[in-house]
């Protein structure tokens, strides 16, 4: 929070106080709360881990809150705790109507929640969740040796660090090439961190809409890089390429960007009531494809003008995610590559029914117990979808509100379709509505079991 | 087609001659294609018994446009084909904007496709496709000793006949009651075999909407019998109600009728805009439950006009299916029980990673084969449907027309949402779109697999 004086300072500081109050209050918190666990060195077991996990990301949300009310630019809790954990987990729905209006040292704190949400989600789910044995990677890199998250470092800190590091990285050379383009610095570091941690909140009501296409094509470069395990990253900046070719994931995502942006491009030009010239279509088309894969949710064009077909396709997308190990959401690639390769021999399984035929991933065999895993995860995910759905028709929105809206927020995107479209924001949705959105936030953030998980029998048995 | 006569005959015999000349067509070329099969005995293998069982169903589907296209009723062959399609699939979907004005030989040729088509299906399903070890059924019964399909007779013979009888049973039982509540027997053997092979073509143009509370709950009772597995009537027929008690899915099954019923009523009575007596809630939302879990597709209440979580929630059941071995389309509730027991588990396998936890089904293990199975067809089905709709787009539906009429023609129900919604039809689909459509029906009812297979490399290869 402290990180936000500077510019609330520089930009007249309005704020300066209330981000002061905050960071005391949470700083006292912090002190009183970690002084039970310096009394006594406890154990922490995998049913803590659970807890823990889902707790500290509501707690971190409810502390989040501290400069939004304070300041008085979000004065009731529902709202400050939805922009909050919108930004945490990355999501970037937003609830403000006219983000201008707000000041500048409460804006970097907006963006700053998705910054440290990011490298959080990096970390948890590279170094710290395999250890737990709770995510479907971690069996993952056990059977396949996948790149997915093959440990970088024999420790967890040292494998952190340098997760982190490649975060800052990319961050820094972000900001960079924005600041050549012309953007301050404020909004280049706000922009990179909606970017990297594929958050999507922008410092402009219109987004990046009224950017220049240089900018806007730095962005899209940027979202793509942020839509890669991170894994990757620090093996190409450290030379060894032999390990990054390797990864099929890789592949299947960047063709499946390539492929969507090309699509919708074609859609577009060759639609009757759209007469964009070839390279804004293009512009327009790849960048929201790829905001939307990569879960970030910035936005240039209001793509539910766009026709049918066209926001169609991108409304599937909102069920793509970028790579695991990155921080975008969704049901992530690696998962839809199984799939299809599952998928494929499932048919051939038809026709020679004694026949084994073992699915394939990174020139390793998948086990049966990960296949299962994978095509469990996407039935919850899409019974998830369905119920959050149900769920915001109760609380008012019709149905292409409320599918579009929940399939954003639980894949981490932001913008959906209707109501709560690019150009609109969540703000109208009422007060019920609002936490149980926050909560699919979550949901889709954790990964749905380390969540779901608190809710069965078995998990409360002593 | 033949047994159309005599209501061609009693209702004024204006189509009696096309009726005569489409039966004599069928006939001279069953005849002239059974003497190759006569000539040479041909061993029919696992990779011919796929190519028969698809070309079957379209073959007979031509065949079915004859008494359309010679009475000049449907006079182009698009339109005949989806009708004729539409009902040997038992799906319902109409290209007929005024049915009444149909002449009755006609009409009855359209129901009785329904019957073919139905009895086919539960022959199909039960007796001859678990010989070709090609249907997860089979593998099923093998394992877990399932209700599912049992054989009744060691010979298929034995076991298609008994299916048969019980088929031609219920639809006597039910054509007497309908004719008790005072509909003539044209309309009451009409309905009957819409009912019984879980069709939904009508003879009047507000589908069952006009006919007395009576006859409603005749039709929703032998809705819910037709979406019954037939080895389970038939047990309880001969008595062996031990075998009957066994079957998981007949309780998932009827539970979900009943819950589903009740929420759809709740949701009618609490809604603001509809003002119905209690009775005529419940019958309108069980009406309506019914006819789409079963995937018959009758009407009595234009449910697009319903609140949105009332269609919102039909729209859903559209993915439900009834019991297997029943004539019933969709996904099939043998298979959702699977799944919701198989999601349970893998929460539980979270906390206990190294835990044996099998599923259980009937008190039996179910292999990790059949799961696999199991799941990979509930996300083809998926994938199969959201293809569909983009293609629907395509052929330029709004998106809630394509989902809901590709979802309907999908699980073989018939009506769908907005332009193709339960008192709208299919005749302004384009002619590519009419084809698509149609194809969608025959996936549906070839579970997919039987169909799809044709398409992989595998299968062509020596």
């Amino acid at each position: 929070m402290l990180l936000c004086i500077p510019f609330s300072l520089y930009y007249g500081g309005a704020d300066t106080h209330s981000i002061l109050f905050s960071a005391a209050i949470t700083l006292i918190s912090g002190v009183f709360f970690s002084i039970p666990g310096k009394l006594k060195k406890m154990q922490v077991k995998i049913k803590d881990a659970y807890i823990i996990v889902t707790t500290s990301w509501i707690i971190i949300s409810i502390y989040g809150t501290l400069p939004y009310l304070l300041s008085g630019e979000i004065p009731d809790f529902v709202n400050a705790f939805f922009e909050s954990i919108s930004g945490f987990t990355t999501t970037g729905a937003s609830i403000l109507t006219d983000i201008e209006s707000v000041s500048k040292g409460i804006l970097f704190w907006r963006s700053m929640t998705h910054w440290i949400g990011g490298v959080g989600i990096v970390v948890l789910f590279t170094a710290i969740m395999p250890l737990l044995g709770s995510s479907s990677m971690q069996l993952f890199s056990v059977e396949t040796s996948a790149v997915t998250i093959e440990k970088l470092h024999p420790q967890i800190k040292g494998t952190a660090i340098r997760l982190s590091m490649v975060y800052l990285l990319l961050t820094a050379m972000e900001t960079i090439l924005l600041m050549i383009g012309k953007m301050n610095l404020f909004d280049a570091l706000c922009h990179s961190f909606g970017t990297i941690a594929t958050g999507g909140f922008s410092t402009q009501n219109a987004s990046v809409a009224n950017y220049s296409p240089y900018i806007q094509y730095v962005i899209i470069i940027f979202m793509i890089l942020a839509g890669i395990n991170f894994t990757i990253h620090y093996y190409s900046l450290t030379g060894q390429f032999s390990k990054v070719k390797k990864s099929n994931e890789l592949r299947f995502y960047l063709a499946l960007v390539v492929i969507a942006s090309l699509v919708v491009t074609a859609s577009l030009l060759l639609s009757n009531t759209q007469t964009l010239p070839v390279e804004q279509a293009f512009r327009d088309a790849s960048f929201q494809v790829v905001s939307i894969i990569t879960c970030t949710g910035f936005v240039t064009a209001d793509y539910t003008l766009w026709p049918t077909i066209s926001w169609f396709i991108l409304f599937l997308l909102m069920f793509s995610g970028g790579m695991a190990g990155s921080t975008s959401g969704g049901i992530k690639t690696y998962r839809h590559l199984l799939l299809l390769r599952l998928s494929r021999t499932e048919l051939h399984r038809r026709l020679h029914p004694n026949a084994i035929m073992p699915v394939r991933y990174n020139n390793a065999i998948v086990s049966e117990a990960i296949l299962t895993n994978v095509q469990a995860f996407i039935i919850i995910y899409m019974l998830t979808f369905l119920v959050g759905t149900l769920g915001m028709i109760l609380f008012g929105l019709d149905a292409k509100s409320a599918a579009g809206g929940v399939a954003s927020c639980l894949g981490g995107i932001g913008p959906g379709l209707g109501s709560v479209g690019p150009v609109s924001n969540y703000a109208l949705i009422t007060i019920p509505g609002k936490y149980f959105l926050s909560l699919i936030m979550l949901l889709g953030r954790l990964e749905l079991y380390t969540f779901l998980i608190l809710f069965t029998r078995t998990f409360w048995r002593k």
